[in-house]
C-alpha cells in the first residue's frame, strides 16, 4: 500500500474549518421561519441538518480523545437562530483542539464512533466533512428554491 | 507549519472514487426527461451539473500531467443519460491513472488550472471532489422532490 502523503493535519482542518464557515454563512442566508420549517419533498429542515451536524463533528471529537463511546443525539434544544448560531460558534474553537490533540499515529487507529461506525479515525473525519459539504448543498436548494441567493461555494473565510 | 500526515493519497483516491460510484447511482435514479429537464429555483439541471463534473475532473488532472493551462468548457455533447454515464465510465480509470501520475512532491506544487485557479494541486483536487459532493447533493433533492429515493450516502461500492 502506497503511503505518499496527500494532506497534511493541517491542510484537512483548515479546509473543514473554511466549510464551517461556509456553512456558517448558509444559515445566516435563512429567515427563521424557514430555518426551522421549509423542507422539500419530505426532507429535513435545514434545522434539522445542521443539529445532526452540532451532534456528530465536536461530540465524535470529545469521544475519539477521551476514549468513550456514547450515541449521537441529533434532537438538540435550539430552537432559534441565534441559538444554532451560537452553538456553532461555541463548538468552532474547541473542534481545532480537540483535532489537534490527535497524533498523526492515532488517525489511522480503527475507533467504533457513536458505537456504530467502527473505522480509521481519519475516515471517520472525512466522512464528517463530506456530510458537511452534502447537508449544506441541500441548503442551497432551499434557498434556491426560497428565492435567495446562497453564498457562494469558494466564500469560505 | 505542521507537515504531520493526514491522508495517503490512495485513501484520497478512494474516497474520490467511492464519491464517483455514489454519483453515477445518483444520475442512474434520474428519470431520462428529469435528468435534462428538470430543475429547482432557476438552478441548472442535474444533466448540467453532472457536465460541470466531467469537464473539470480528468480534464484538469489531464493538464495538470501534461503541464499544459486550457480552458474548461462546461457545455458537453451529451443529450442522453446513456451518454453522461459512458463519459462517467470512460473517465473513471483515467482519473485513477492520471492521479497517479502525480508525485507526492508535485502535489504540493502551484498550479495555474483552467489558468483561473493558481493553488496547490492538491488543493485543486480537494476542490473537484468537495464540489461534486456539493452538486450531487443538489441532485438528491431534486429527486425527493420528484418523489424518488436517493441512494444511501454510505453507498459508495
Amino acid at each position: 500500500m502506497s503511503t505518499a502523503a496527500f494532506l497534511t493535519k493541517e491542510q484537512f482542518l483548515n479546509n473543514w474549518q473554511g466549510h464551517r464557515t461556509l456553512t456558517r454563512k448558509t444559515i445566516e442566508k435563512f429567515p427563521e421561519k424557514e430555518l426551522f420549517e421549509f423542507s422539500i419533498g419530505g426532507m429535513r429542515t435545514f434545522s434539522d441538518l445542521i443539529k445532526e451536524l452540532l451532534s456528530i463533528g465536536l461530540p465524535g471529537l470529545e469521544d475519539i480523545v477521551n476514549n468513550n463511546i456514547s450515541k449521537y443525539n441529533h434532537n438538540l434544544p435550539f430552537n432559534t437562530k441565534e441559538a444554532l448560531l451560537a452553538e456553532w460558534d461555541r463548538q468552532t474553537p474547541l473542534i481545532s483542539e480537540y483535532f489537534n490533540k490527535i497524533s498523526e499515529d492515532r488517525m489511522k487507529e480503527d475507533f467504533n464512533l457513536f458505537g456504530e461506525f467502527n473505522f480509521p479515525i481519519n475516515q471517520n473525519m472525512v466522512y464528517f466533512l463530506d456530510n458537511e459539504i452534502h447537508h449544506r448543498a441541500q441548503g442551497y436548494v432551499y434557498l434556491r428554491s426560497l428565492g435567495i441567493e446562497p453564498p457562494m461555494f469558494w466564500d469560505r473565510y
